[in-house]
């Protein structure tokens, strides 16, 4: 607990996340996202409505997730499939999953090292909480969109490649 | 949605779930688990209280869900680690997330194929609901221990080896 997390942050990976999130909403949503400054989110906190999950695994280890207020998914949703789904459908959860995917893999074709990502899985309900690598920078990317915020949540790390 | 999933089920990969299930409990927990009748879930329903999630990569793709009552939960940590943590502590969630890795790793080890599993991500908070893939059978297997159920969702299938 005494680790000096924000030493470890590597700012060059959350830039990756950073223009990843931008390039998806705005290519494949067609929203503008802004970025507010990056941080370390230290404790359990109870996490938004809708939250996509991705793991990593390979030479990264730990997970990406992002989290949003059920309006705010409803509307990106609403304007990345053009239909307006149920919160508790499987489209609207397929939806955010692909969203979240998309953010995920995008800003991992730029890694440069052999990393998998899981098929996202979404969780929907009110005040839950996601645990996070303690072991590990959690870095919160505040974003801003006119449907209202998310964040996504980068708690990922180098892994020396071992077998599997 | 009318695609028969039941006739998809991999009965000898739920049979390693099953069997790694028991051995993890009953070794590292101490608890004998009976299993009752796996069987497919076909919606999306609540889950418990509390769930561990591990993602599949490599030549298996999905998740496995294994998701607890909180009470169920707690006495299986008390159990495991000799400690009685609270429910929103960091520790609990580490050892709700050690047990799925272990039941998920052990029966990996026998697939006998080259599959990556994250680490665990555990959610906690009353009737939430994790989605799974749909073009996948979700079997469940209901566990029952003297501390009381739980359930191991097995939602992952076999995928041609890609580069990544």
């Amino acid at each position: 607990m005494g680790v000096d997390l924000k030493s470890q942050i590597d700012t060059a990976l959350i830039a990756l996340f950073v223009k990843s999130t931008k390039n998806v909403l705005s290519t494949m949503i067609g929203v503008e996202a802004k970025v507010r400054k990056p941080d370390l989110r230290n404790d359990l906190q109870p996490t938004h409505d809708v939250s996509g999950i991705v793991g990593f695994t390979g030479e990264m280890t730990g997970s990406v997730i992002i989290s949003f207020h059920e309006e705010t998914a409803r509307s990106l949703v609403k304007s990345f499939t053009m239909e307006d789904y149920d919160l508790k459908s499987d489209d609207f959860a397929d939806a955010v999953g692909e969203i979240c995917n998309m953010i995920a893999g995008n800003a991992k074709k730029d890694f440069g090292i052999d990393a998998g990502i899981s098929i996202p899985n979404v969780v929907i309900g009110r005040d839950h909480y996601v645990t996070r690598l303690r072991d590990v920078p959690c870095v919160v990317i505040p974003c801003v969109t006119e449907y209202g915020e998310f964040s996504v949540e980068v708690n990922i790390k180098k892994v020396s490649p071992v077998a599997v």
